[in-house]
């Protein structure tokens, strides 16, 4: 088979970064271009030195790179710019992954609420796939354009599908989702916040007022539910916090059983869901999950709890960047070029 | 006014520095002694060089030490050992503040289970303070055992105080503690989990099979809401979690409003229970506190929420070793000998 | 004696934050204004949540500010701002510290080099008094400007004074220091390197081409040698490392001993030379300072060794932002102003 | 070709888990026993759960496992185990690679004042060959027991090679190595100093009196210089020194260049002599490399500079387990197998 022809647009955040340092070694892929209208001209080596030795591309500017040549064009860019590509690079035949949210929400409203900016091309909304594998395997094979999903959003339906895919299992309405995410989740932006004096040796809750990762948790839960997309039945509150760390997200979530709920063995539930899967480890029961024991893999790890008769608490775990973002588009990639799964994601976690 | 003679047994730990470098500077506490049996002889400045040059104190053996002749003894010690000098020091007239857990639960068949000892003096269980301040204030004033809290349980009983003390205003069977606490809370010992290359760039849940802070968080809320020892209709699940920091101390806190609860001003509810409180600070709406802004200071900062209409959600920072341990001893001492509360507890927290 | 009435310029950032922890503790300090022109209007203790409770203070204009009333101002500012309001305040009276670059360096020619910048005020080079109290302390009580030294310079000063003192002990044209700084010494300024998931988890020399804290370590090496400005006979090689921690500083001095140098008992030769000096403690021979001891202290600790029989290497630590910023300024402030040296500079390390 | 058949004595360490993880993903490489008598019987993954779903190896006693089968056995015990067994397992033809230090000193009586124990094998060390393939490259082949090299002396003799090969370049009595290592080069201990309170936010010296890897640095530079191996006619002084992160070492070495080494070019000379080294990274002029640049990757970057006429610098990183330890063990591996050099070890570094 031939490699799949990859174009990077954006590529200078840590997104980016990850996807370099997958896709280097995918034994399919064949990188084409990386765009940076800032960094044209200068060898991605420089920036990213982890790379020295492995790659001699460059940046160049969005308007010389061959895109149109691709087979795969990723955005690792800011929110926004996917949108304004996407015709152009679909009517020469390329498929499009976004690892930004232009694609993440179906409602053309909720988007523009969310992410401050009217959306370019409200036609393509239905059309994209939303990229979780383990919930929508099909859809992205097919898919022309695959919304990657966002970091937080990835544990809590993978934690939360189990218990919502049969009806009546739990309260759906009081959902609650505690996460924590490493620093690196803020992107590679010199933002006040964000710094090594601020945020070291620190703990805090964030977004409380709202976080952009909440619409897009409620919509798929609906979508897991089998409910409508605004169905108020079933939501989740989602509170994240910032941890002193780099990488990593651990997301604690709880739901209330119901009488039928609580007759449920949890542990064989989840099991059995994700026997099949790669990249979703159940871990046995009476488990904490580890950030870092998924660090820098594409794998989610998570645990089963039942610490009182009424309540199921799952811990689930990810590195935001591989599993939370760019594996996962990897693992997209692989399935919308009829690879196997794993290909290329087989790497171990590093660990200490 | 004359000094309070002080002794201290232990004292090797994080909690006995703490306490240390608290008292070092107290204007009203006389330091007769520091006992550790294994590090007799050595001097204190020795084992913590953060202390040279502000004391001459060495570390004496038990019999030696003129406990005896102190006011009040500390106990910074494991579990365990206060409960068995307890009768003999109070027999000479000392008074005891035991920042372990041998007075924290009145109920010793709870404490046997718990702590995995035979209580040495369950006689004097009832007659023990908490030592929380802030919502036991008169008792500790007057009591000869002060059993100074557990560090978690102070920010879920100030956290979830103000709404239990009405009853009626929350669903208080299904409370939610979700706390995440730095690597010292561990305590000084050398144990492979707390080393710097497993504990650092991770984050986890621990105590997921039950956690000794549970049974004494469920025992004061429900003093807090006026109802008995084992009273069901008042259950926190509490769900420890490890975040890589040094010190500092977060909850989030969760009920679940009734329509009566609903009606609620929660801020203002919270700002005027703590109004004169001076070492509770409740920020304004829509805040989150970092636990940085607590580093080292006997604060605790905590902010309301109100992130559906039906649920209650705090925001609770402290120090772990400050407010949540020392600190909060001297706080306690303070209280016994009729000085102002505050007394060497002004120092302000280290940023950044 | 009446309190000595300050004014803050800048302050904003972490040298600022530390010198408002320092002052609103200080008994003799009161406080009249801090400017910022951005934040004016702004209380301080919403910008610094540690400082709630503590302070009304709020950020004015420059021009509101009563700077002419005060007896002393600081200037936490960046580089270059002090120099250019230094005569209008001394025409007032008004006596002046200033935490950045302007008057550290004598040579109006090598500020220009550093800087960058064109020097206001060149006369006034000559009258500051450089603020390193073990080393200037006369010059500093007279003083109406006091340049408050540089984090690093501090360290490398107090590390080789007594071997420079006496001549001929060293080959004083191959100093070498070795340093190591937490990333607060980089300021509060949102920069790329600066952030968490890039300085976190790694260490890395920097300013390899030249730091600006070269040229002032030699310029006042030289002064304590008794040798000219320009004399390369005296040469110290400076490099720089940003370690992965907020606060602390660590340098490692090599110094070639000479024939006669190496007859001396050196140990003997560095505790006697800051016998009677409040903040800098000599430990005993053997050991190895950490930078933990001395956080958030007004003190820096020292090892002397002599690793092979000619060479002399010194181990030093200081809290970057207190004696190496802040904590000095406010040694500075109370030699000026004829109170104790030790005022205010009492807090403990915070350890751990 | 077939593959190499492995086994692993210890492996519950950090060398351990390294290695495993790099095996696991070798493609030569068959793991056929690791041996723990503490754990034996304990799955592999169940004490790394970083390893889950990728081996089922489980730990056995070492008299059980087939390590006599074996084409080559690993060591990745505490110093002066491998030498107990070496005898055995050489007779039954199996190769052997020594992670810890029995085979790293030539003088038995230097091994036992620096280690503390007799030698078993004294007769070995002579045949044994140091395994760092850049500059033993061809003893290692042919070696039946390889010594892997100190984390410390892999970057101190990368980094003064090329200034030592030449005789009369560099003052070679007086070459001072400064280094900074992460926590986990003190291994998977629980001991009090490694612990997150005690070595986070903080940097200090160690092994002030002497560490164990400077004999091996003298007496590998020593043979670099074609020295005898007493000669002290060149001397590194060596000062270890421990930085708040996981993974990573720096070490910055100064050599006095002489009237001959001051008309070199360095960059080129360095550039030159690691111009076909897969695994040393020559940067740029000017630049200086993070320790984050090779996490969890098996090279060595660095840099060169003359900061002044008669100085030459290197900087000098490398992930302390990958290319200080495991990854390098493997590299030898390949060379004793006939295998290309980069075989199973072309991993991208961990960034951010």
């Amino acid at each position: 088979m031939s490699a799949v022809r990859i174009g990077i647009v954006g590529g200078t955040g840590y997104t980016g970064v990850e996807l370099l340092r997958l896709l280097l070694r995918h034994p399919q892929a064949e990188l084409l271009a990386i765009t940076s209208r800032k960094e044209a001209g200068q060898p991605v080596a420089d920036m990213f030195p982890s790379l020295r030795g492995h790659t001699d591309l460059r940046f160049s500017t969005p308007d010389e790179a061959p895109l149109a040549q691709c087979d795969l064009v990723f955005f690792a860019t800011p929110h926004g710019v996917a949108m304004n590509q996407a015709h152009s690079l679909l009517a020469a035949g390329v498929r499009i992954i976004d690892l930004a949210a232009d694609f993440r929400l179906r409602d053309t409203a909720a988007f523009e609420h969310w992410y401050g900016m009217p959306h370019a091309c409200p036609d393509l909304l239905a059309e994209a796939a939303y990229g979780l594998p383990e919930l929508n395997r099909e859809a992205i094979r097919k898919a022309r354009i695959v919304a990657n999903p966002g970091c937080y959003p990835t544990t809590v339906q993978i934690g939360f599908a189990p218990l919502l895919r049969t009806a009546g299992l739990v309260d759906g309405a009081h959902l609650i989702a505690n996460c924590a995410s490493g620093v690196s989740g803020a992107g590679r932006k010199a933002e006040l916040g964000n710094l090594f004096a601020e945020a070291a040796d620190n703990f805090r809750a964030y977004g409380v007022k709202g976080h952009r990762h909440g619409p897009e948790i409620n919509q798929e839960l609906r979508r897991i539910a089998g409910l409508a997309d605004a169905d108020a039945s079933l939501n989740c509150l989602f509170v994240p916090h910032l941890a002193p760390m780099i990488r990593g997200m651990h997301s604690t979530l709880y739901a209330r059983l119901t009488p039928e709920g609580q007759k449920l063995d949890l542990q064989d539930l989840y099991t059995r869901f994700y026997a099949n899967e790669p990249f979703v480890d159940v871990l046995p029961a009476g488990s904490a999950p580890d950030t870092r024991s998924v660090r820098g893999a594409n794998v989610l790890r998570l645990a089963v709890h039942k610490p009182t008769p009424d309540t199921a608490m799952l811990l689930v775990t990810q590195d935001n960047l591989t599993k939370g973002a760019s594996g996962q588009a990897v693992q997209n990639m692989n399935l919308m070029f009829g690879l196997a799964e794993t290909t290329g994601l087989d790497g171990l976690a590093l660990l200490p």
